[in-house]
């Protein structure tokens, strides 16, 4: 099955698939941004069989410019428009799995060990994304293979969703503005208040470049910075607390931002929700299993919680059904990144991870 | 015709009219909290006649709870929930005009020169309000009628939902909402990017206390902050332009948080947004009518703006049904001060300037 979802990318519309679908629907082939060489271009170019082979494993969003841009350099071998496993596209493609020195990819992609068994000359993953729990790290260190994230700068970004979410969810704008749009002047105003950001307690649940950049620009609505990570850190002075239970109960906000792995996976379980409180908001840019998703439903709907700004969930691109239905939550499909500076950002970081690569090899 | 509305109030749920809707329905009679009067409480208390009138004309939001907590010292004159004009309302409700001295009112609900002139010994206007637009100033001035706003910190609030209506106009926040509830997994995806704040140029016009609160927070953004004013403030840094076209061709995202009057009627008018761009954004938390919402609607609607984030309408609370179906706009019903730690305050401040009127009265 081909499905198109139409996009406008830095001005050009192109058909592609989202990010946040590229999980669990059918194989999909990328054709609204053809790029020049299959547009049978003139220009002087190597042959097809010349170009450094790029297998793009899961397309990272910034995929259709990233093609257009730089088919001359590489030939793109798509696996995600493949319904058969990798070895017999590659099969397929008469493409020699010994060959493959580069993976381009997303965060939803698993890149798990047996793919990268299969490829025994892989050096590089290039993904999209900030976070690489998507990718089996441990293979990856075992054959010396570089992982890059073309991210460098989501931290900003990320940072704008979460105090971005937590504005709308603490406020209730996207609420408000669902119920203008369906009411007009006739609205039943059922909705609560808002509550005001200045002067909360917000525990911020990783403070690495992510959750420093939500701590100062939080600090400018005089909010109290507190929080929770691996380790304290010697030169910050927010209060740390080893304890995530302890934290949430001298929070009136959690913002998670750390990475998944199996200490993180859901370090936010009831026990952190109840600690929060009934006038507590929960704001997740992280990973969605870093709650304990079932519970969160749970508490969202007997208001054991205030309210969640979610941008990410357990089993993307699924949103708990539950969750549609209430005003005090706000759903994102994973878009922290999708703005149009970052895209060009990222875009240019992968072709740059990938030429100073290929230059040094 | 009795309409009611369900609030939910400093946790009591009320049935009242909300501010937003307070102009063009019909008059309303409060019911859902029942002042201690009304419910035939048995304290003692003076006679309902000995008590000070207070003639509530236009009932602000607080206004359920400020009964609830002070009808022991007033006699509230719902002449809002009459159909009558002034007068009539008065003469049926056996009120001399010369015993009133206090209007209690909120910002929709106009004060004009007539109703002023009708009540000869009127000495203080207590609004919920920040904004005193509503209520003839030069009358108020002409029979020494001070004229309080009960608002005194809504300028952190309004700044919150400023930020929070650009970060989300501009992230797309409400957009995807929506769109996620009404699809789930299957949604199709034909929103554009969202553009990042970090870095814009934004342009303020009015830097009071609540344009000086948006300007501190969207610092921490690493926005640029430039401004247009009466007059330029000479201990403050930012670039000044006296000419809002000039401000919006140098300006990413104007936020509009000065007072209306006629100078500043229409500020923003065709010739402010096509200066402002295509890629620019307009977040309005003043008064509607600091728009020319005609021109803004078809700006909107052909793409001449980015987008807008509006709190504020010019005919409120009728918001152009145009707007319902664009994805560049987040629709806001003039909540800004919505907040239930707002709420609480402005109860505060309007019991606190009463009782200082009354004992130096």
């Amino acid at each position: 099955m081909i499905l198109h979802c139409t996009w406008w990318i830095c001005g050009i519309k192109v058909k592609t698939q989202p990010l946040f679908f590229s999980r669990n629907l059918s194989p999909i082939i990328i054709s609204g941004v053809e790029s020049s060489m299959a547009m049978g271009d003139k220009h002087n170019h190597k042959d097809n069989k010349e170009l450094q082979p790029l297998l793009v494993f899961g397309p990272p969003t910034i995929f259709p410019i990233f093609e257009a841009q730089n088919s001359h350099t590489y030939r793109f071998l798509k696996a995600f428009s493949s319904q058969f496993p990798l070895h017999q596209f590659l099969t397929e493609q008469k493409v020699d799995p010994s060959s493959i020195q580069v993976i381009l990819c997303n965060p939803i992609q698993k890149i798990p060990a047996d793919v990268i068994r299969l490829l025994p000359s892989l050096r590089i993953i290039v993904t999209s994304s900030a976070g690489t729990d998507h990718i089996d790290l441990v293979e990856c260190s075992r054959h010396n293979i570089q992982v890059v994230s073309a991210a460098a700068d989501h931290a900003g970004d990320v940072a704008e969703m979460a105090v971005g979410l937590l504005l709308d969810v603490m406020g209730k704008i996207s609420a408000a503005d669902r119920y203008v749009r369906k009411w007009g002047p006739s609205m039943p105003l059922n909705l609560s208040f808002g509550s005001k950001l200045k002067g909360k307690r917000v525990g911020i649940v990783g403070l690495g470049k992510i959750g420093t950049a939500v701590a100062k620009r939080l600090e400018a609505f005089d909010c109290r910075i507190m929080y929770n990570s691996r380790n304290q850190k010697p030169l910050v002075s927010y209060p740390f607390y080893s304890n995530v239970v302890e934290l949430a109960g001298n929070s009136d906000v959690l913002v998670l931002c750390c990475p998944l792995n199996e200490q993180t996976r859901h370090i936010t379980n009831r026990e952190v929700m109840l600690a929060l409180g009934k006038d507590g908001f929960i704001v997740n840019v992280g990973r969605g299993a870093l709650i304990d998703e079932k519970e969160l439903v749970q508490c969202l709907m007997e208001g054991e919680i205030g309210g969640a700004g979610l941008d990410v969930f357990e089993n993307e691109p699924i949103v708990p059904n539950e969750l549609f239905a209430l005003d005090n939550v706000v759903l994102s499909p994973h878009a922290s990144s999708f703005t149009s500076d970052g895209f060009t950002e990222t875009c240019k970081l992968a072709a740059e991870a990938l030429q100073v690569f290929f230059s040094s090899n």
